[in-house]
């Protein structure tokens, strides 16, 4: 039975959108390798300790800060909310919910001013912030436009034992589900969830956490992330791309995950779809439809289900991981009697379950 | 010990590049459907029992012929040679090879004049003509140009057992190597050859044969790939998507392999390279490197290394299936002793086995 | 001195979006031809009066209404409101300003409720609307996908002869400027506005007016864009193409203009950028920075500044033309005293001021 | 009347492709900057007078030479031979014609073998080769892979000012024409003329000659060219973009046109057609087809018809220009009487002559 977050009798804090991510890593000097020298992040700031990143089209301080730090973690999930005013309505928003929470006017990292961060409900360490330094757009900057370029954060993915729970909190936070991906039992295993008009700035998939799934970057088009893909090859790391290329069913975005030295994931993602309409139609896809997470019915490796990262309290230390009790998605969605399926009546002979085998079973 | 096909003492025909092949298949209207809805070939011509489908870019009759028949297999390789006289050529060569061979002035398809079709030394029905009827090239028809058209027909790809004994003899015939695959034993895995001035007309695939692999065309860029495997999610038959899309390490090509409804095996693939000097270099991959087949190191499914359709003889009956005595390369790239690598001394912890083991392992 | 808009006491309509057009045309079947036929456009609905269309990943009723009438003009601006109360927001504003109003609660036209049309200040038809049917969103129906797909309704742009006049009118209905040009006496020569997360949902073009200068689809990629070029050169119809393709300085979309057969200027748009934070930066262009209206310098034809559609008062009657009379863009980008540059002090010799002419001078 | 060039008695040496450019340029570090900084081609090797540079997928020494001098010219137009006995043919073959020649075994160029440099029959200095030093070929080097990046050496232009007899001179060359430029009175504005199964290895353009026309470079996919587009827009060079991009009605390829620091014009250019059959259908444009130069009807600037590069005898002073005597492809397509067309009866009302016009008249 899900015991659900009770909802704060003051207003949620109004949230644009995702804007940052906080990583802690073991070993600064291969985390630049990969976040700049392979994927291309525009560096705004660095130190021995700590490099600010952001992508082209980003006019705030940075999108993604590295940490050196002993153990590689999530220490922050940032949000920008509308106004300073929102930044107070995030503390006592949840100061009501008894979270713990820290206020500090100068900002936890170097480009943001005043911000709260919260220990959430969830376990997540989530940040509000209004005020940050603008910094030179790169928008128009082709002169620095590498071939797999990254423009904007997309968005970040959460791992959470109690989908419906976090939703229902997510919800009361003023985010709205785009997708999300059920049984007929009515369990739920995922749920995309968004403030500004693309499919989510943050998604809850199921399984033990609070654990921070990937984190995601967009492009301007799909031959970009091919690039990147190319590159990897180039740079003999491929056995660092862990999934894709692919379509996602979920979102219709073109996606790509890889994996940071520390094992952080990241995807690489373009062409969503615009969700601003206060009626957008929430789209539920049935966990045995074989093309929801890879539009072409690509298999997804395991450790994408089961690998993620550790997220950090306010003092910096790993939040312990719950288990999630509910069916998981990589379980349902192989073996004997709960095979996926990409047309559910299929009586056309052909390769007939030959077929449905290769796609779901063992890979070479 | 290769018992290799012997040199004849006449002239090989000069081989322009490949044309067209034939294909018997089951149901014609399931073929057409394939062909023609879902892929956008053209029809150049149809009647009851065969269609003669052409790419855009194509000026002679056809590139593919489907002829329905009761057993589905390939029942012509045809190459296209430079002058009338080279049939003569032909016809000459494989009579000195002692091979059957019959030559028809009319042609053995609609739109095809005088040829000549031999059951060559590897037991492949191959044909040899220059007679054509030209049809509207569709260059500039953009009125007609899907977004995952079909430009060019790019190659053939036969499974034989031998593969050194194999490319001696299209040696012999004029062919170039453009790339192989072999590892530190000696062996040879497969080999790229061409007459064109791109990687391949036609390649050489060890396993057991004679069988036909796959049939390749070529769209321009490599959205055009990402459309077709769209497509096929939006129609529900992602499971007739064998492997893809990838970039391969051999010929660098962007590549899909898909299967038409009697399992003949299709690749769409685009962006090889030049290889019309006399010195091209020829790259040799070792048979261990994970990035020879795919360059992201995704896995190669098993399908792709054991299935392949069916030849016909010249009487139209399937050809015999001889088994390779040779290692298989499906089987030294996987397994406790044989894994594949990315980077052979990887000592930089990270995942280590892990990540080796799920680009390598079971697939969800 | 501009006579300004005043500002109503009641608050403005929460706009949410540009919605759709409605635009009266001349002769149904060549307007079909053109934007079913050519441009690929959904049919929703269609009569012998009116046709109904939406791009691909529309899931509301229509985002252009094509109308046969004796005058080809552009009868209305819709906009989507993010609650029904706020129709009658829209309808109480414009009371206020003294505007001539109308009310329907079935809806102007097919697949939409409750709606208000107002002959607005700048003498515009504005609609705005809540209500509307939901229809098949088409995001993943790669089957019916063109090479080159429209995929959302991007902005409207609007030709008046007051540009200060119409921006400050538009702000106080909540629109926020993403750019704008001006020159350094203080001449504003255009501003580009937006309510959704983009560069714009309409813009003001300086010139005579009230007059639609253009209506703007989106595509997924540069490449779509091409296609449609490359289509009506193969349908022979380039001569339709006005201007581009070309990348926009201002909003560094890549965009090309075409006509439709009464001369609608159609706008075919990729790639702008995400405005949505509250202080997302406004860009100021000089009017004389010859890369703000093509980022490569390319000219801009003169039919391109002086051509536009008539607009409808909510009789259906052409609303009469006021002439701009403040200096206009096409005078002061061209000629002995007023060249556009690409570099301020061009002293390098070279081509020098014949290359400079040849991007500004005459074309053959 | 035309003076055609006689046919020798000796057989014409086997040319495989254009191989390199050797340009003479006036400042080294600014041809530097354009070629290197701005093109991102690879330097095989340089000093201080001289720059080696290749494309991509390049495996000779280099495509083209920048070699620094008092005047900006061509130098050499470099083909490579087939086998190094055709280096001899090409000696002998010339000096049948009367040419003056020169023989160096050790190469004009380094990295290059035995070769021989003629000044041909049309006054432009050709160079055969055979030798060649082969270097890194990086087509997988995706690590150094730019968003606009050049992949192959595609083609040379050259302006001579009777082009049948250019063509017949060159037909007896070996080479052949896949396209041309007629009028109905027998005139020949342009050929296109290719040994390796291109479109073109060499064009001639009707005009005042010899000079060199452009040099053109390919990329893989159409956004690569939009990206040279781009990043000239933001280095503010965008006056040195003189004509694109678009699509070639001739060739279908999709194209650029840029001026290096000396006015020497590169091509950049992708996606042209196989030509490799013996009957290769010749495609023959009628000049006054306004899609013939540009598939969309885009005007053609005129310093495009009258620009060009000087080119040298074999002593290093430029060749004298002779006039073009027969009608000019400029000069016939534009003006009262010679207009253009899309359609040549254009009876649909529609903008009429006005929507001629501006396709072909006046620009800003």
């Amino acid at each position: 039975m899900t015991n659900f977050v009770p909802t704060p009798s003051v207003p949620a804090p109004d949230i644009v959108r995702c804007a940052y991510l906080e990583l802690v890593v073991t070993d600064l000097a291969k985390s630049r390798a990969f976040y700049v020298d392979l994927l291309g992040l525009h560096v705004t700031e660095e130190d021995e300790d700590t490099i600010y990143l952001r992508s082209l089209e980003e006019f705030i301080h940075h999108n993604l800060v590295l940490r050196k730090g002993p153990v590689a973690a999530a220490a922050a999930f940032a949000y920008r909310v509308k106004s300073p005013a929102e930044v107070d309505a995030a503390e006592a928003y949840y100061r009501e919910l008894g979270c713990r929470v820290e206020r500090r006017k100068e900002g936890f990292t170097k480009g943001i001013g005043d911000s709260v961060r919260v220990e959430d409900p969830l376990g997540f360490p989530y940040e509000f912030f209004y005020e940050v330094e603008h910094v030179e757009r790169l928008t128009q900057r082709y002169d620095l436009y590498s071939a797999g370029e990254l423009v904007r954060l997309d968005h970040f993915n959460q791992v959470t034992p109690d989908v419906p729970r976090g939703r229902a909190y997510l919800e009361d936070l003023g985010f709205r589900v785009s997708e999300d991906i059920k049984d007929s039992d009515g369990v739920t295993y995922a749920a995309w969830m968004h403030r500004k008009q693309t499919v989510h700035d943050t998604a809850l998939t199921g399984g033990n956490g609070p654990r921070l799934h990937h984190l995601a970057f967009a492009t301007h088009e799909k031959h970009n992330i091919i690039q990147i893909c190319d590159k990897m090859g180039a740079l003999r790391v491929s056995d660092r791309i862990e999934r894709g290329p692919g379509r996602h069913g979920v979102s219709n975005a073109f996606y790509l995950y890889i994996l940071d030295p520390d094992d952080h994931r990241i995807e690489i993602y373009t062409q969503d779809y615009y969700t601003g309409d206060p009626d957008n139609p929430t789209i539920t896809w049935d966990v045995h439809d074989n093309q929801r997470r890879d539009w072409w019915g690509n298999p997804v490796v395991p450790s994408w289900y089961t690998e993620a990262s550790l997220v950090l309290d306010l003092d910096g230390n790993p939040q312990p991981v719950t288990v999630r009790e509910e069916k998981s998605e990589m379980a349902v969605t192989v073996g004997a009697d709960g095979f996926s399926y990409t047309r559910r009546n299929d009586d056309d002979g052909g390769r007939g379950g030959a077929v449905e085998g290769f796609k779901l079973g063992a890979q070479l």
